[in-house]
């Protein structure tokens, strides 16, 4: 991986490492909304949202339209699934290491057989 | 969600926040490893990269055990899941946004057309 997805990557898990961000996150995957609109459900300061806004907006999460007034917030749904790959493969790694240990399982289990049917014959 | 359920999350993503943190759990995905094994492909000291499997291992991505004189890390794949929830569930409701957009103009299509049938019926 090149150092640029790696620091992607870090700077999306490390934007999720925080639950009022995932909130924001968790909002935004149902429509963009305005700043005031994501301050509403928490009990916390204008500003202490924007600096939480801006960590998100760092890491690619989300972005702001730059030319209008009421400038919404949108989710980039391709940083989340940068993050959802990177997971997903090491989770498929994992089972196919217990998939491995059952087909040496099954063989090791059939091997015996084999062998006393091959004695039969001889 | 419960605060611990948060706690949790917020631990995992943490701790997935770092490249050196993500190839031990990639190299972990395929089996259990010895620090020493773990340290081998990084240039860092072994204090290096014990302070990294602290890391994992109090946000509960990997276990040690206690009793072995050869303590193998293993990753507990439960704590990826976790992560791998919280990314789905929010990626998903994304994707319902537009497949809702989607049958929105559907509808729309659909109404003009039923409705000029309508009046050449009348």
């Amino acid at each position: 991986m090149t150092t640029v997805a790696e620091d992607r990557l870090t700077a999306a898990f490390a934007a999720l490492a925080d639950p009022t961000r995932r909130a924001i996150v968790s909002r935004l995957a149902r429509g963009d909304a305005s700043v005031t609109e994501l301050a509403a459900p928490f009990a916390m300061s204008l500003p202490g949202i924007s600096k939480h806004l801006k960590v998100l907006e760092r890491s690619g999460l989300i972005s702001r339209r730059r030319d209008a007034q009421f400038r919404p917030c949108h989710l980039e749904a391709g940083v989340l699934d940068g993050a959802l790959d990177w997971i997903t493969t090491n989770r498929r790694l994992w089972d196919e290491r217990f998939d491995k240990l059952d087909t040496l399982l099954a063989d090791l289990q059939r091997a015996p057989a084999a062998s006393a049917k091959g004695r039969r014959r001889g």
